[in-house]
């Protein structure tokens, strides 16, 4: 008896899996919760439900043998992270396996590894994204517009661009707007994710941020890069979520090491987590730091 | 009779500093010390020959009215830096006005900043030089070039790129060249540095570098970025200019903050300085640190 349920769980739990991973590949575009109609980025966007499906049988979403653990719904929400410009083939190998293994949402990888990790992820539903303008944002417009092109024709699912900082201090909101929208339009159709560096920014600034990338196209704002000052705090996260409202992705990330470190995040309103630890993450373990002076 | 001699040194300075600078925006190219005939950066890599016009009577090469006591020798091989994401359009003002002033051979910014410095210098000697795939180097080739075309169509007279750093761990030795003469042959005419980052590389590493960067034309190597571990020392700079010979420049930066810094690195082997304390390092004094988590 306990034998078959388990079977029927793990066979709910492959399809819930497998549903959510199309939806994900089949359109990449932001849609509202009220508006969904089976696109959009769900298992990572839409937390309530899957923790509803979860809640409501299949407590094993995205479990899979050999695990333990496993925490499916964040995991569904993670994008593996390896940025350290000294990441190797091996380290590249090793982060895709693990995405694969846990049902990670993408790996999140420097466009120079874009096309060696699509290659490895072939066949299997985890995303490819690349970071643009990294870690400084303040590379010029056209060329993280190129950058973002570049990756995308490799094979990126989504693009996480670092907002120009200067210019936003230097409250040039016009060339602020104008650099997120140029690689909005690049990337297109795929979603652009807007990191505003928020520990280095004042509170005027990060809502100036988060307002700016909802003007021009972005689909999500992202806290941190991890090698600048600071990482994701619960207040910025939940600050972020008022000001783009419901429509958009929130991401945590920078020093998101535990299980309850990422659960917090998704409290506040995270909807997606950058994280390197994430084995930990999902383990309920706590992970070691990572980034700043790789 | 002092004051006359104090007029003709002034004068004499004065035009050494002219047809230095001429010379230097006339052909960026490298000549090697031996066949050099008028062309190259010679205020820059030729050291030994500004020391030789300073110590033959012109003294005060370089100073300039109300400095003190200014290294001309220094202040000429010196690219005053400003690369942290946060800097304002005053930073870089400030940025420029120090270059002006002191007669550093150049200022050095990210590429989203370059089309602003290259107005802000116009009708001075000192060049623009802008970063390319900075800090990380983990940025695709393609976009590298790209970065470094752009830079250039906006006035940078010089390039320094970040080598990748993951393909040099991983041996992938061809890929790492093909990288370097992308942005090469993207800059002509205009010099290309490469950072190595000798911080994050073992000894081969950085022999390997070095010579990478030789076969693929490269105009200079350079230690560090400032934002990745360690920064220049003696030890490396010597070995870069043993690999590297005589024909190419060799440039310290990352934690190169007083004069006595400055001297031990020009006396290993460097011949151009990359620091945010250039003002502090002409005038004798000990710069504080910047760089790193900015």
């Amino acid at each position: 008896m306990d034998s078959d349920l388990d079977k029927l769980v793990d066979a709910v739990a492959s399809r819930v899996r497998l549903r959510l991973a199309g939806e994900m590949r089949k359109s990449p575009c932001c849609a509202s919760r009220e508006e969904c109609s089976g696109e959009g980025l769900c298992a990572a966007r839409r937390a309530d439900d899957v923790a509803l499906i979860r809640d409501s049988g299949a407590c094993r979403v995205g479990a899979a043998p050999g695990i333990g653990q496993v925490r499916g719904d964040l995991a569904a929400a993670i994008d593996h992270t390896l940025l350290k410009p000294d990441a190797t083939r091996e380290d590249l190998k090793k982060l895709c396996d693990e995405a694969k293994r846990y049902g990670f949402a993408s790996v999140c990888v420097n466009s120079a590894n874009v096309r060696v990790v699509k290659e490895m992820l072939r066949g299997s539903p985890v995303m490819a994204v690349a970071v643009v303008g990294f870690p400084l944002g303040a590379m010029s417009t056209q060329a993280k517009a190129f950058e973002a092109r570049e990756a995308v024709r490799m094979g990126a699912d989504e693009i996480d661009m670092v907002i120009n900082i200067g210019a936003l201090k230097s409250r040039e909101y016009a060339q602020v707007e104008e650099d997120i929208r140029a690689v909005v339009q690049a990337s297109r159709p795929h979603p652009v994710k807007v990191i505003l560096e928020t520990g280095a920014l004042s509170q005027e600034e990060k809502i100036i941020g988060c307002a700016l990338s909802r003007a021009a196209g972005a689909a999500f704002v992202k806290t941190s890069t991890g090698f600048g000052p600071g990482g994701a705090t619960v207040e910025d996260v939940a600050l972020m979520r008022r000001v783009v409202g419901d429509e958009m992705g929130v991401k945590a990330s920078g020093g998101v090491r535990s299980t309850e470190d990422a659960e917090k995040m998704m409290k506040a309103g995270a909807t997606r987590i950058g994280a390197s630890a994430s084995v930990a993450i999902v383990g309920g373990k706590n992970g070691k730091a990572s980034g700043g002076k790789y």
